[in-house]
């Protein structure tokens, strides 16, 4: 086919505006036209892409006509309305929302694990994993073909800009509100220190002070005192790694990083696995740098792994006394692999197959 | 016996400060003298005890004369010296550094948890576990009691001061040099912007930058790849809680928050558990709180309960997929409960039993 012609939908988004560098730098696929889509406040306007400066276009049925690949860095509900759309129009949606990770006619595809599942999609819609999920599939995948994984044990260290930019926003406020003051020693006084600059917890997109704090909760409640983000992480690793009965526990939890999430990883395999082997696997895959010299202080580290396409992966050690486990901290940039990147890669895949 | 003769040893330094706070707001032992002891460059210093002002006396085999329990808040190496002479001289000494936590002649204790270990001890040492450890233990234990735990995966949230003053220090002086700039996009920007500053990580007391990160590393480097820190709660947890055989697993990271660590806890029992009886345990455990409503957003977070003598446990969940294992959280002020007031509370114990 002639050189295939790619949408972006939500393009002057945080996520957007991430996916726009991508496709600056990235020269995978000789793209035929670009097509920037956003709603139409912000319609008119100009972003450079690929040394041409496009105009933006206002979201509407029309706008996807002789569109191949459509992908959609939006809400929920606009990509719930927006990609079936889409495909009628004849693109195939590739939707970065939650909106259809879990149908059953709608592959979830990272595709260095499940690349095969791209064509097995019959409402025209490919789903792109959640971020926290994301940032540790690369390295589970990799590992599940070797040793086969049958349980999960996770804790998420997860950044700001998973809240989008009012929640980064918020906590560089916090961050400069907070400086040359001695608190974080009594009971609220961090709270307090906010109110007191302006910043009460009732304006944050957050539940409670982010900055000199942790707070264990992401996402919104569902059944029996979990939040919709810790079971993101199981259903979604389940539908990934296509096994509909694996095991799974994750805590969620925010940490006053700006960008880049981290997870604490107790993975259990149905064959013996060694320290040595997982570092071989690591070390083979090109989407993951291993940073493991615990002698040297080296190990990932979020800041230090920010803005990077690979998840880095670090502290890998043999569980003393789990059999066949492995424990291991993971680090992946949430807007990057965990959402823009993670997407263009399935366009590029996409591509291959048109 | 008459009123009992107690002195801190350390009573300069960063425990220490907080042990005076807690002597001087607990009425619990009527004590007779109180005695001050620290090293010979803080001696003369006056510090106001139950109304009194102290000298603090140097360090020396006479100061433990007539002593009946000896507080030790200090280095490692200074409590294998200095504890088995204050017992030597009559003492029992209460020590809350590394020295003798995992000798079998030294009983480790948790008031809550193994008051009765207390009478054990030969040689005249009881042993204050680790702070990483202690912040769960009191909700581990009430769990034990009930329902006999087999299994923990542990990952932690832990604050900067558990590395002492020089790290606290650290911390805000890092917060102050990355406020009002916007760092944690790059790779690197905040290593850079620190070092900028003139605050390089080859001065700081952690291997890499705390502010806006989050670094997986706590204590020294032992076999295959664990830390001193992550062993320290397996084995610890193994001996307060008399199950030489439990499986545990833990991930210690360091976060940028001043006092109070968090730890997200996967406990697995012999028995089922369900989130309802946690509860009523934990509501009926006066040394912990239960802060668990996540309807309304109500949850433990550090910055919320620091400076305060319970633990705090909340986001208890039932695991969907594992048989008789809960998922919570827990947050225990790493100086308080973590140190100082433990330390106390089995100087009150023992008092009792003088």
């Amino acid at each position: 086919m002639s050189a295939p012609v790619l949408a972006l939908v939500g393009a002057t988004g945080a996520v957007g505006t991430v996916m726009i560098d991508i496709i600056n730098t990235r020269s995978t696929v000789p793209w035929g036209e670009i097509r920037l889509i956003a709603s139409p406040r912000s319609a008119g306007k100009k972003i450079n892409v690929r040394g041409q400066d496009l105009t933006v276009i206002a979201l509407s049925p029309e706008a996807f006509d002789g569109v191949d690949i459509a992908m959609f860095d939006v809400p929920d509900e606009v990509s719930a309305e927006w990609a079936p759309i889409a495909a009628e129009r004849g693109a195939v949606a590739i939707d970065n929302s939650g909106a259809f990770r879990m149908d059953a006619d709608v592959p979830l595809v990272v595709p260095e694990v499940n690349a095969d599942q791209i064509n097995n999609r019959p409402r025209g819609i490919i789903s792109n994993p959640n971020c926290t999920t994301l940032s540790m599939m690369a390295s589970l995948g990799a590992l599940h073909r070797e040793f086969e994984l049958k349980e999960l044990v996770v804790a998420s260290y997860q950044a700001a800009s998973g809240g989008g930019q009012a929640a980064i926003d918020r906590l560089y406020a916090e961050i400069s509100a907070l400086a040359g003051k001695e608190v974080g020693v009594v009971a609220g006084d961090v709270r307090q220190t906010l109110e007191a600059a302006g910043l009460p917890i009732s304006d944050s997109p957050f539940p409670a002070p982010l900055a000199l704090n942790v707070v264990p909760w992401a996402g919104s409640l569902k059944d029996d005192g979990w939040t919709s983000e810790e079971l993101k992480v199981r259903n979604e690793a389940r539908k990934i790694l296509g096994i509909p009965d694996l095991k799974v526990s994750a805590t969620c939890v925010r940490v006053p990083v700006v960008t880049t999430h981290s997870l604490s990883v107790h993975a259990t395999f149905a064959r013996e696995v060694t320290v040595e082997a997982a570092h071989k696997i690591f070390e083979e895959q090109p989407s993951i740098v291993l940073v493991d010299d615990p002698a040297a202080k080296r190990f990932p580290t979020p800041a230090d792994m920010v803005g990077e396409d690979p998840t880095y992966v670090g502290r890998v050690r043999q569980a003393l006394d789990f059999p066949n486990t492995l424990d291991f901290f993971v680090c992946g940039d949430n807007l990057r692999k965990g959402a823009a990147l993670n997407t263009y890669e399935v366009a590029e895949e996409l591509a291959k197959r048109l």
